[in-house]
């Protein structure tokens, strides 16, 4: 049997010091480069994906009483892929057996085997990354990097987390009590480290990796074993990591059923009888805080890790390049056509307009610069494509309708020419009534609102992350001065702020190891990825003591 | 202004590293002696207390709208102390204007100042041993060791966690990510801890500081201002800890109303409005499990950590010390008339009884060694008294006295002679059919239950600790065959086993530093004292990001 944990061990530990220290670091290079994942990688990449195509998915010894599958990518392809599906209580079931020897592994033997995993789901990254872009509708760079790199760094760095707060306390300790003039008591102390039983991974359309491997690795490694629950719509990349963890499983001699594949059918979910069930302990959700609030009423026996709905505010206060905060912007509103967490969606700006290098812009100068830097980067169909990709859900395109009578529409949502398409539209909302500002609109729509000064626009952006939560939050400002009062401001409300990004670096970005991910103080979730608070509560340490002997 | 952080650095070092080895440590003397304690410190601890007898209790700048108090010793003093009230949308308002400075101090200013106070604390052991004895019912040298240092450790045990997880990770760092032939991409990031806001400290009757103490110092350490809402019959330990606190506070410059006292009149508590408040995002409670479920259910603005209802286990399948395992379980069953979280309720014996250094033992014989232990132990009624303690609830005589009709009584319950007080009930359950063994039985009242085998006892005495929550579980076996598998049955339970115990250790005993107090993983509470998962979600991360100049 190999012993993956020696082998991996140096990672583990080069993971675990990118956590503390919060720097750059990945093992997993981000570019979809032959050079990098070899001269074959993305040829043989789109073989595999071809192969899989109308076909049944192989799991072997899965529970399988059916096979389903209706996946059809926004790019247009209908995938046809046929997975073993089987009744909840059959999973629960196979879960709950797979437990009993996965829980008492070693912990080492889980973390070791979990790191192989991670990396060979790392050389398979193109095929990953093409599973990834058709079902959530990325464009390939960005499925590759979002879907494999970036998504097996959060589940390294899970890995690490829950490795971190596992070896905190010693294992065992002889406990000597000076007893005065007489001899000490010394009691002998053992700890078990014992899981909260079967964890429940529900994944969601749009990052079906990224957002799901923290909870999946990070239950998997502290001892509980996980039912992958994927969204319908996007099964494929889930179902390629839980075949590539139970074949590691198997060569290591544990229980391949620790993760299996919760497969359901549009209309006819399974996730309600799975999430309700006495045996699951814990679940981890993306998605809406609707269902996140079903999950906290009706799955009370289990802790509910969230990522949930948000509305992330841009604050414009002033710039020292308007160029680049305005290219910055542009590239943030478009990307996946704002269908990332961390998509920006209103824009508040003084009324009075901005200090600017160059010179002083009107509101309407503010607005027209982001809305034209945005023509610009999407004037090329082929290059809108690859940044907008294709709108997931059919449904964003009826929000992006409605939004068009909120206010006034300065940029019209167009399409790119591939796949179900949706062009960021920008509209400025008149009057400070109430309106679908207020509100997560999911998709390419921002909301541009006009404010009294810099300081009313913090208070806004900062007063609507707290009320309905964000995971990002962008300020631009000239002056120093407003920065103190900002940070403050948005740290009260609990989301995390990017000041002033220009050139290759944008406020939807979330690095492994070195950002939090959510921070869990405001709506926008609980849990934030990864800190300890995530990892610790999914297995408790029992002890068992005794006096030593003579 | 005092650096108490400077001042107490090598302390807190101190406490993480027993924190990470759970070796034995403390810096709080458990003996009351004044050889430790200063020559005076009985004398002075006594004119202390009587001197708050019959007078309004000072809260220098407390909010207080009224005063009110009706503490009344189990040991029949009547003490008359009237403490400031307040309406808790007083108090709500009071803990949340000194939130703004509280939260945003440095946390070593905290932590400082925490640490000053329990030394100081400490230093009056006396005073708060004897409040804690008036409070509980308990005899002096346990209140003095239970109320005073032992409670002191875990406070600071706390402390310690809560520091350990505030610096686990960088609170700057430099993000440099390569570009290729370009320059790394440079961005600077700071983090700022965010406390959830207010916390809600709810205290027991029978170990109003130790049970108090380590959501009291997790949640102020990490930001949270605390209201401390005391059992209306056991306030003055906390309100002595709050007074310390709130004059430590104010020479560290501090904002006193970072603690408060919540209190109220029996029957007419202001715990359900404090707790339901949209402002409170942290309850601690100790007390029953039907009250936990009621916050559960109607608290769900905030994390509710819990120590509740249990049925703690023994479980004797032979032993090498029939004598001594007879006197050790006598004086667990006796030790403050069964009233500690941690007392044994149920005995389960094989049957056809077991084998011991003094050759076989009938069931009947096992019993009757116990129970005479118990007789020889309490045989002298100051010593009696001195062990025993008397009972804080009038309800618990009550409960004793049905426990009667359970079984066969093969100990009476008699009375110690002072105060109101309950010597153990030892009840033989005939028959498998259900009855009181089922459920918590609180107070001096033992359950023996005749089990086919060892096998069937560990089955039993785990399967009940699994169902019902247990905080602590005692193993007696002679051959080490037996270890293992009631190791593994206990650690799935979730409950701590103690093994084989003899001498001047005690299943009842948790020690700070070294026993983790309450895993988690049974219905007996959620809180594990004091693990990270307890101190991790009480606060949360928040970044600041922008590109560094260059």
């Amino acid at each position: 049997m190999t012993n993956f944990f020696e082998r991996h061990r140096d990672l583990l530990e080069r993971a675990v010091q990118a956590w503390r220290t919060r720097e750059f670091w990945t093992p997993f290079p981000e570019t979809p480069s032959t050079k990098l994942y070899g001269a074959d990688a993305r040829r043989d990449g789109h073989a595999a994906y071809e192969a899989l195509l109308g076909a049944a998915f192989a799991l072997p010894g899965h529970p399988e009483a059916a096979r389903l599958g209706s996946e059809r990518s926004p790019w247009g392809q209908d995938l046809a892929i046929r997975y073993p599906v089987a009744p909840p209580e059959a999973l629960i079931a196979a879960s709950q057996a797979a437990g009993a020897t996965w829980g008492q592994a070693p912990m080492q033997a889980r973390v070791g085997a979990l790191i192989e995993a991670l990396i060979r789901l790392n050389r398979m990254s193109f095929l990953i990354g093409e599973a990834t872009m058709h079902a959530t509708g990325q464009a390939f760079p960005m499925a590759f990097q979002a879907g494999g790199p970036h998504a097996q760094d959060r589940g390294l760095e899970a890995i690490a987390a829950a490795w971190i707060e596992m070896t905190a306390t010693a294992q065992m300790a002889l406990w000597e009590k000076p007893q005065g003039k007489s001899d000490p008591l010394v009691i002998e102390k053992q700890w078990h480290l014992v899981p909260r039983g079967v964890a429940l991974a529900i994944g969601c359309n749009t990052f079906p990796t990224w957002n799901s491997y923290p909870g999946l690795f990070a239950s998997l490694a502290t001892g509980n074993t996980v039912m992958v629950k994927p969204h319908p719509q996007a099964i494929l990349p889930l179902a390629l990591t839980v075949k590539v963890l139970r074949e590691v499983f198997a060569e290591a001699g544990l229980p391949q059923d620790a993760v299996l594949l919760a497969v359901d059918a549009p209309g006819d979910e399974i996730t309600k009888p799975l999430a309700r069930d006495p045996a699951v302990a814990i679940i981890d959700y993306t998605g809406s805080s609707g269902f996140a609030d079903w999950l906290r009423e009706h799955a009370t026996q289990a802790i509910v890790f969230t990522e949930e709905t948000g509305v992330n505010p841009v604050t414009i206060t002033g710039t020292d390049d308007f160029e680049g905060m305005c290219a910055n912007l542009a590239f943030s509103l478009s990307l996946y056509s704002g269908q990332m967490c961390t998509s920006p969606q209103n824009i508040y700006i003084p009324r009075a307009g901005i200090a600017t290098d160059e010179g002083h812009k009107s509101f309407d100068a503010v607005v027209a610069g982001i809305v034209a830097a945005i023509d610009c980067l999407l004037a090329d169909p082929q290059a809108a494509a690859a940044i907008c990709g294709t709108i997931v859900n059919p449904a964003t395109l009826e929000h992006v309708a409605a939004a068009r009578h909120a206010g006034q529409v300065v940029r019209q949502s167009g399409e790119t020419g591939a796949g179900r398409s949706a062009t960021p539209l920008v509209v400025v909302i008149e009057g400070d009534g109430p309106g679908p500002q207020d509100d997560e609109c999911f998709g390419p729509v921002s909301f541009v609102i006009p404010c009294e000064d810099a300081q009313d626009a913090i208070a806004r952006a900062s007063g609507i992350a707290a009320r309905k939560g964000a995971i990002t939050a962008a300020l631009y400002t000239q002056g120093p001065e407003l920065i103190a009062p900002a940070a403050q401001a948005f740290a009260v409300a609990g989301v995390n702020l990017s000041v002033n990004l220009t050139g290759n670096i944008y406020v939807n970005q979330s690095a492994a190891f070195s950002d939090f991910h959510v921070t869990g103080a405001n709506p926008a979730g609980n849990a934030s990825l990864t800190d300890t608070a995530f990892v610790a509560p999914r297995f408790r340490r029992v002890m068992i003591r005794w006096p030593k002997a003579a």
